[in-house]
């Protein structure tokens, strides 16, 4: 090997081993929501459960605009145990979908499948209680499967698409790696990675705490 | 610089990325073992909860020799609820100490620091209630910090030490990295690694599932 070409190679390694050292500090930051179990109504399904004409009220606002937390609460009923006192997310929704956690599916009975909202297609069936009256629901009981949520400003800060799967690092006493978690891009969204409170009580995480997106 | 310099620089950055790629192969497995909340009693405990001279009868062996579930189980009484048939392990220990997850903390209304076993200094005080008594323990109500049993056969075929912290990759859906994962050896254990159920669920782990040890 001549010397010029040995010269250019160790260069080259020296370059890489530089240029990925940056890249492992470039590691931005995501603010973390945890979800507490939650349902979303149809408002057929509202009706059915408060009565005609009855309209959901805010409770508060959530951080994805639009989308609030009601006052109003259900009970959902299971084969072994039920969930009392689960929070309806508004507003009414063209499907009715319920979110819980693996832990939330031992108390009931039933094993949620590992979900993206709104992918319910096969997806088991569930009975829900309000004050005037109890319903079976076909299909949309889920595990929300972890994904984040991204603005297009945010997506291009972060180099990364819609559709992407991407390692978290969530630093702390129980760090983990979430791996294949899901970037959503939407000019509706705000920055935000979602978890269930399983994944929150594994790492231990707090709302609002921050993760790393590694590359 | 001398060719002979560079010479040597060159083989020597090929040997390193040789030996991490054979590193980052090189991943053995570990059988992973769920704990449900459980507690372990003193002698004194049990005949307070259970009645003078009452010894525990063993339900089934555990995998880590000597360890075994007793058909006695007990209610734990928390500030904000209760957690009942909480299984007792055997055999009766020296300290009493009680393991939950942190979403069983929730239901309690406690905040169980995250501890390994037999650390429980300064860990917050427990109400436990027997068929025969009700036992305000001082202190021993801990999560369990996830860790590896490993014989020390087994220590030396995957290259750490007693205390040592490592990562440990859990394939499948809801893929994970645990870190910081504490490697515990000792004559009288078996290859497993233990994690709670808020671990189990995230992950989406079954009792027996493997996890790999990243190098």
């Amino acid at each position: 090997m001549k010397q010029t070409e040995l010269q250019k190679l160790v260069e080259e390694t020296v370059v890489n081993v530089i240029q990925s050292e940056v890249t492992s500090k470039d590691r931005m930051s995501i603010p973390i929501g945890v979800s507490n179990r939650h349902v979303h109504l149809s408002e057929a399904v509202v009706e059915r459960l408060f009565g005609t004409g009855y309209k959901l009220t805010k409770h508060k606002e959530l951080s994805q605009p639009g989308q609030f937390a009601c006052k109003e609460t259900v009970t959902v009923i299971g084969p072994r145990g039920n969930l009392r006192n689960v929070r309806i997310l508004g507003p009414a929704r063209e499907m009715t979908q319920l979110e819980i956690s693996l832990s939330d599916g031992f108390v009931l009975g039933v094993k949620p499948p590992v979900r993206l909202s709104g992918d319910i297609e096969g997806t088991p069936s569930f009975i829900l209680q309000g004050p005037r009256g109890q319903l079976k629901v076909e299909k949309g009981l889920i595990c929300a499967a972890r994904h984040i949520h991204m603005h297009p400003t945010d997506a291009e800060k972060f180099g990364v698409q819609h559709g992407e799967k991407v390692d978290i690092f969530v630093p702390g006493e129980r760090s983990v790696t979430f791996h294949d978690t899901l970037i959503r891009v939407s000019e509706s969204f705000q920055l935000e990675m979602h978890i269930d409170f399983d994944e929150a009580n594994a790492a231990q995480i707090q709302n609002g705490q921050k993760a790393w997106l590694k590359r």
